[in-house]
């Protein structure tokens, strides 16, 4: 009986060899597109092949696929990982020359993936007890996204002392993360014609002062568990204006502040709020916010992985999800095979050797 | 037989009746829609109504429509008048209560153009040359404007020494009009992204100078044939962002400078680039450029009509077609029975008092 190949889930061929290694494995994961919305069959797979695995209890939500030993260890760590991609741009299927395998999710984060499954597959009785997470729509919008829906649905099955994850970090470990908090700075005005401009009041003037702050705005870069963390505070966008001939009675600045994880999203808004106290500001409204993660690297299994993984801990700039891990109460760390630089781009790939070596570093953690 | 109401050009009832009085008339023609680029019925009918005039001989250009005396007057005197409105908003037809005419165009302009066509059909033998302008697309893009179409194809036709402009100036004479020069300032940075943001340049941050020189700026109020012009110097509109976690590489500050007509638009683009010479600014854009008109109250013919029509004198803010008279050599003025503030609105409505009293006005100072 013949299928149709845009129906991989229900194919036959398109069930995962976790005997490969975990280089072969990520070209094969990379052949399977799972771009955000479409992870279903990608989904089905991994259960499928987890489901083989007689020494893990697999639940399953949605598309987020959770895996868990049961041996009563005094620790439990947690690796996850998105299975889902950015658009293919052209870059599906893989393609492995000179040691370097290129593709859409190489690097973000099918080896990271890959690496989960091999450790899954391969690490049956570990030193610690492990719980494998395999999420949908890490790429989207913050509303849809696998972890967090787990984390509201079946914070147990989340639960646990460490928790790595597997997102591109160039094989370094990467401890906590900067929040994020953007907001709509407004200033207001009054509309008249601009041949007789006085008769109105110019928002875009009014927002001289914000510019100017943000211009001389120094950051911060505090030191946190031995990381230093550099904020910034800019404005990512700037809008006003009706018409050639009008003054504008309206004009939004758009700010990002990404700050170091000591402070609370209050604190972040308080000081936003606070910088911008003097500046004509006719309203301030909220437009996202994800807190920040500390790096934990003083928690025991979190020490014991850096020793065990060797390499310099560096702080993690931009917001992943291992916050989501924090707001847990689950210190988390990124470390993965792929390099951040290379994630969403067209040119996107990995060199197997770091996926191998990824793989071989938490092998000897878990089994030490 | 039969015609289609929408076809009022051909319709026998599309005549237009120059022996009723300029507010009677007005009611006609704003029952006439003739909306920009729907002018056609209506230049029809203007110049049907015309031809039936032996003194005045009749030219058209698209649905430009010129009439002119040929009395050899020592002086000639132009009246204009665009005979195009905004698009309707349900406000057509005209609407006759206490005195006020409401309806589309009722101040800007069909009261301007019946008092033309009054005077044309009542003053056969004007104590000066007298050519009627009746022309389309005002209300448009620049380059469609019907006058200067017929000042590019036929400058002869409008050649004289003294043009008055129908446009509404609620019975005061407007002399000259300010200048208007809109220009795009852009400042440049470097993309990366907001979570290293050390990385890139903020465009947006750049643009903090800019704005702080026109919040500063002080506008000239300069007195020019006795007449204040009062400047002014505005962002009609500010652009910059790629996306909320991106530091912007470009932002675009469209400012608007309405000068007063003692600068040529060379001297008053001058001027701008002056006021943002250490601005950072990356590329200056001129995005329009219209010339001002002088008042030209000093020519004789000028000064004899302000003395007929009487009132004060006032400078005219916005940019309106005299300065396309100003251009040929040909001084001229606004003077219309409308309230320009009314001009473009729902409610827009003029007093029929204030026609009739401009009809005269005309009359008197052309056969005194």
């Amino acid at each position: 009986m013949e299928r149709a190949p845009q129906d991989p889930g229900a194919d036959p061929g398109a069930a995962l060899d976790l005997t490969q290694d975990a280089a072969r494995l990520t070209a094969r994961l990379v052949d399977f597109p799972s771009v955000s919305g479409g992870e279903k069959p990608l989904a089905d797979a991994i259960e499928t092949a987890l489901r083989a695995l007689p020494h893990l209890r697999v639940d399953r939500y949605g598309n987020n696929v959770v895996a868990r030993t049961g041996l009563g260890r005094a620790e439990r760590v947690v690796l996850a990982g998105h299975i889902d991609t950015v658009p293919i741009a052209g870059n599906v299927p893989s393609r492995l020359e000179d040691g370097v395998l290129w593709g859409c999710g190489t690097s973000d984060m099918k080896s990271g993936v890959a690496v989960q499954l091999r450790i899954a597959a391969t690490v049956p009785a570990p030193n610690r007890d492990l719980t494998f997470v395999f999420y949908d729509n890490e790429e989207v919008a913050a509303h849809l996204n696998g972890l967090g829906r787990l984390a509201q649905a079946h914070p147990d099955w989340l639960a646990g002392d460490f928790a790595v994850l597997l997102e591109p970090s160039d094989g370094q470990v990467e401890g906590g993360c900067q929040g994020t908090l953007r907001v709509k700075l407004r200033t207001a005005g009054q509309r008249a014609h601009s041949a007789r401009s006085w008769m109105g009041r110019n928002a875009v003037h009014a927002a001289a002062p914000i510019l100017a702050r943000l211009a001389a705005y120094e950051p911060r870069r505090p030191v946190i568990d031995g990381l230093e963390f550099r904020e910034g505070l800019n404005a990512v966008g700037i809008e006003g204006g009706v018409a050639g001939n009008v003054i504008p009675d309206e004009c939004t600045v758009t700010v990002n502040y990404r700050y170091a994880p000591d402070l609370t999203e209050e604190q972040a808004l308080d000081h936003v709020r606070e910088v911008f106290a003097d500046c004509g500001v006719a309203e301030l409204v909220v437009d996202d916010s994800s807190g920040p993660a500390l790096p934990g690297l003083s928690h025991p299994a979190a020490a014991a992985f850096v020793a065990a993984v060797g390499g310099e801990v560096r702080p993690k700039f931009g917001w992943t999800d291992v916050s989501r891990f924090s707001a847990l109460g689950v210190p988390a760390v990124n470390y993965g095979p792929g390099n951040p630089n290379l994630a969403h781009r067209r040119d996107e790939h990995v060199e197997t050797a770091a996926i191998l070596r990824c793989e071989e570093r938490l092998r000897a953690w878990l089994t030490a």
